[in-house]
């Protein structure tokens, strides 16, 4: 390992505490340690981008879940895009773009195998890696053709509409031919909605009377939801599900804590009736179509056809808040930490 | 028609007022009206038996359903198996039985299209025909299928085990070669889910503890989950669902009243974290799958493979109180009541 990198401090965000419902900044610590060399088979990374996610809420807890919990005092678990500083692996040179689960952390150093992937095309910013080439787009783009199975002309409700996931399913929905219908939090969201990611109809759900702005903007029913809330918000838009409606369960960021498990309108009778479906979607079962959705994505985004808004804030020490900020609705776009300079190597 | 039958009196059972919830004995009212002659095209038939479904109480809602609701005054709708008396059409002659909606009375003055089918084959019982070869039969068959999809070594519990559909639901599971968990409430039922039906477990959810009963009989997790009561029972089981679980939602005999909806534990996480499907059915949109799966049925039970019991009231002032004994599970097996006997044209 060269000298100068030796010298250099490892800022690791850490685990401290489990939270109960969403992870607040105290529960994470950030502390310095040496910068590791690689060992045989294996790369060092200099992260730039760090992902923030919805779903690290399930990753930090000891509830039953989809994924091990981060252990206490481990580096918070953390999609991100970096660099290769050295490498031990034939597939990897000094320069190349990575991403894979580097952690919350300036310096990772991690098995070839390890790597997710090398970003090779570089003609989209390689944040998206983290984005709408990452997780959010693939989770748009396999849950919604797989589970919501949209046609053309249907009424498809996107919650979160604005978000990283959200968007995405929005402008799908609309390329597959049908009519959009976004519910976010807040005026400057509605606009988003609108005005970069063409949905139909945005809705406040902030400012209140879901109910009736639902039944006035989908008379004739909703035939996907892409539920990216749980709560209320999905407890108005199933009193609204057309005959045969399929609901995507793909987050429940509306709900804090799930110990005990909240209360709420039983669905059973309205499955019932409507011959509705509804059905939880988890990304990780599906890496095989990774490359497939991936190849769609960053075609429909060269087209124009596609897009997406980042929300970056900058420097480490912006990590430990900043899902506690996601869950209280801060962001606009999909969340990103950057710690280095595109040249950071 | 015969000067006879002129005479005789064809009792109806007419619905005279709407329940808030399960429709009770003083929600109906039983009139003496003349036996009608059958115009051009029609067929008169004496009713022999008439079947009592759960569903019936959706039929006497006014609240959204997926039927028209029987209209205050009208004839309760209803299933019924009968002998044709005299016909006006030309695919029936007197003594065909029949099955349609005939209505809980004692003749029916149809149209030759409203006859549901001729039974041609009645080296089975002709009651059979409102059950396990008729809608229950057929919901199980189909609706375990096509949204269970139950393979072979996996889990399947239902609810009502021991009822008209899930006592055939239990069956074909096993057939299927699944491990098959029945609940119902009390010893006797318990009993016939185990003696009768096959059920490799039968848990009695009256005795309590259903949770660590479920927990004990199911340690890899519920794959298929056949629910027939929604409630209590079904929370029970939600939380032991496997990862790519099936909820078949076929019916919420546990709720008395949907209005307002009662409140439950949420279930959005359930169905994320277990990647779960929940889906509603209702029989009547498969019409065009009824003869392959009465094919089916048929014979399984000339096989001896499958098994169905019959629950029978005697005489037409048995009906106004049927639904309300269904839904206190008085009845063990399917619910008919015979008006008529075999002979009776």
């Amino acid at each position: 390992m060269a000298a100068a990198l030796r010298d250099r401090c490892n800022r690791q965000v850490r685990l401290k505490s489990r939270p109960a419902g969403i992870p607040q900044a105290e529960h994470f610590e950030i502390v310095d340690t040496p910068v590791v060399a690689p060992g045989e088979g294996q790369v060092l990374i200099r992260n730039v981008f760090l992902s923030v996610e919805p779903a690290m809420r399930g990753w930090v807890s000891s509830e039953a879940n989809y994924s091990e919990p981060v252990p206490l005092g481990g580096v918070m678990r953390s999609f991100a895009v970096g660099r290769v500083v050295e490498s031990r692996h034939p597939d990897f040179a000094p320069g190349d773009w990575v991403i894979g689960l580097f952690g919350w952390q300036d310096y990772a150093v991690v098995d070839g195998a390890a790597v997710q992937r090398r970003i090779a095309d570089t003609t989209i910013p390689v944040s998206s890696a983290l984005g709408v080439l990452g997780l959010n787009g693939l989770t748009a783009y396999l849950a919604l053709l797989d589970i919501g199975q949209p046609k053309a002309g249907e009424t498809v409700v996107v919650s979160t509409a604005a978000g990283a996931v959200g968007s995405c399913v929005g402008q799908i929905a609309k390329i597959k031919g049908c009519r959009t219908v976004g519910i976010a939090g807040g005026a400057e969201k509605v606009r988003l909605c609108r005005d970069a990611f063409g949905y139909d109809v945005a809705i406040d759900y902030r400012a209140g009377d879901l109910d009736a702005k639902l039944a006035e903007t989908c008379p004739n029913g909703v035939d996907v939801y892409f539920d990216n809330t749980g709560g209320e918000i999905s407890d108005a838009v199933l009193k609204r599900l057309a005959v045969g409606a399929r609901v995507v369960v793909c987050g429940t960021a509306s709900i804090a804590n799930w110990n005990p498990v909240p209360l709420g309108p039983r669905v059973e009778r309205t499955l019932l009736v409507k011959r509705a479906r509804m059905q939880g979607f988890v990304i990780f079962d599906h890496a095989d179509r990774y490359d497939e959705a991936r190849t769609a994505l960053a075609e429909w985004i060269k087209q124009g056809r596609l897009r997406y808004r980042e929300d970056i804030l900058d420097g480490i020490e912006q990590a430990p808040d900043a899902i506690a900020g996601l869950y209280r609705g801060d962001n606009l776009g999909k969340r990103l930490i950057r710690i280095a300079g595109d040249d950071a190597v």
